[in-house]
């Protein structure tokens, strides 16, 4: 029996045309505010104050920007000489450079903009004697349709493999989060969840807060709550007393980087939760794109971990819980070592241990 | 060579003749403030309100409520045939029933006051002809005294078993709080680095920020940084990362309860650390006073674990960190298996396993 549809899934964005119709996440989990963004501006603010974060959501609502401001500039002039290919190309990387300044480590926002770029100067090459803006435009908005499309394609191949690993009535504990606020589609780790429940499996879901961001509490409790997914928060200490209590039949999370040997960079919180279940023999599976494996990597070791500000731990929600002066160690990351990792999901399939992405990518194939 | 002395390690509060003066941990981390308890009143609203917290801390705390509140009411009398033994014995009871009343899971609270109801009832049969409310009011305050000095003594003994098991230059992670703040001495898990520092050797702690009342942030990483004893925050989810890392040497805990078998009821938070310690070759101990011991108990399956309010997870001082009508599990404990402890503290000796905590008390020697 099948109770929801696709559509009772929060989305991080909606584009409607002539804007971009925005959840700002920053308002979450006790405001709904949608905000009508309609040039490069608002964009960049929505961007650098995280009302949108995730990734592959960036790079979507970034290549969006684009398009709106490169309209809102020339595309309603008519063809003239004044206005050159040369010149509108110019304009147009203006504008790309300034969407990438506004998360400089969004390795998916600089993707997104070298094609949008790319595609711009296409047609510049193209038009140049005969350049039409309006036409140009529209282009560049067909690109940003196509990446949003292509970014909800992936999550949906994702999400079909993924699901395959929840059986009926399962009880999955996830953590940060991997849902359809983070990326242009349903997700990744929290699409497989998604999947599986529109296929009309019952499910039910732990998720950790995820300290000290605390994404789960505040935007993964928050989708499943509202697609219906019946879920429980925990704090991130609770989980090895769910599994303990033999509640857990799998755990499903992402990745931001995954290394040949399936050694894999995820938010700090990650790994402890992979030695946990093989402590309690519980499957443990990574959910992302191929796009997150790296094979120059032979193995983990190699991953720099980013070290963010100290106040994210000292403080919670903006208030200190801790003394202002105290030393703190504030990794962003962990690796998990692909022995620990019962499974690799990507849009290309499900890779079983032992890894070796290096192959796998050489051939185009999953291994 | 020894560069602190007892003093710097911060106290939950001191007995000053006519008042006890005690810090109020509620405005922790951010303000040191003292308050001047007088009377019943004043002692049963700081014990209410967690200006005061921590078992053995509580206990003593209401002793000296008790004793303050007896001689605020009879001690300036002198002996007259209107106040009998029995009349101020009724009294006295009235008192300890409305200290006992503050925290009514509080096991050491309930100690505390059938220890000093067995007094009252003593001095009331002794001196029944000629009964003298000051002497009565002065043997009460010496059993205060005396309720103290023997919790100050018991984490004396424990300190010094357990900072043995701390080598010079070691560093040491820790959970929740179990220092001196807790109790009326320097603590239990913390007495032993306390101890260890005291002894003049170089050591630094990790201190789990410990979701969700963060003991950790607010009030251990306060005492450590006051008592001028290195240590990093961090939040639960880093334990991990710093154990792979190879900067943790050991791992010290308390507990609330232990079963004859040695597993072990602490905060929240404490199993995983045992399993990760376990999966990283990291010695992990419990201390704790054989108060703590419940030979009753073949193990820990039967350990009731207490849910708490969900809000405590949904929020942090007052504002939401998830939806406020989000599902959550909120078990206050854990229970971590004996085989996971590579020893148990108590004040007489460190102890191994296999635990038999049955036959130890039936002995009453250490195994």
């Amino acid at each position: 029996m099948i109770n929801s549809s696709v559509t009772d899934i929060p989305r991080a964005f909606t584009w409607k045309g002539d804007h971009l119709l925005l959840l700002d996440q920053t308002r979450l989990p006790l405001h709904q505010e949608w905000l009508r963004l309609e040039n490069l501006e608002e964009v960049c603010e929505a961007i650098k104050m995280l009302r949108v974060r995730g990734a592959p959501a960036i790079g979507v609502a970034a290549a969006y920007g684009a398009a709106l401001e490169i309209r809102r500039i020339y595309g309603a002039e008519p063809a003239n000489a004044a206005l050159n290919a040369d010149r509108w190309l110019h304009r147009f990387r203006q504008i790309t450079a300034t969407l990438r300044s506004t998360r400089p480590t969004a390795v998916n926002l600089f993707h997104c903009m070298d094609r949008m770029d790319r595609i711009a100067g296409e047609i510049a090459l193209d038009w140049k004697d005969q350049f039409e803006p309006i036409r140009a435009a529209e282009r560049m908005e067909e690109e940003a349709i196509a990446i949003h499309s292509e970014d909800e394609n992936l999550c949906s191949a994702i999400g079909g493999f993924g699901s395959t690993l929840i059986p009926d009535g399962a009880s999955v504990l996830t953590h940060c989060n991997t849902g359809s606020l983070a990326t242009g589609g349903i997700g990744t780790a929290l699409g497989a969840i998604y999947t599986a429940h529109l296929q009309g499996k019952r499910l039910s879901v732990f998720a950790d807060e995820t300290r000290p961001l605390l994404q789960g509490g505040r935007i993964t409790a928050w989708e499943l709550f509202e697609a219906g997914i019946p879920v429980r928060l925990i704090t991130d200490s609770m989980a090895a007393s769910v599994m303990a209590r033999g509640e857990v039949d799998l755990i499903l999370v992402g990745a931001d980087r995954i290394a040949s040997n399936g050694d894999t960079a995820n938010k700090i919180g990650t790994m402890p939760l992979a030695v946990l279940a093989r402590h309690f023999g519980v499957p443990f599976y990574v959910v992302a794109p191929t796009t997150t494996l790296d094979p120059s990597m032979d193995s983990g070791a190699t991953i720099e971990i980013e070290e963010r500000d100290p106040d994210e731990v000292r403080k919670f929600q903006g208030n200190f819980s801790a003394p202002p002066e105290v030393e703190v160690f504030n990794p962003a990351f962990d690796v998990t070592p692909g022995d620990l990792i019962s499974g690799i999901v990507t849009e290309k399939g499900i890779h079983r241990p032992p890894y070796d992405f290096r192959a796998l990518m050489a051939q185009g194939q999953p291994k």
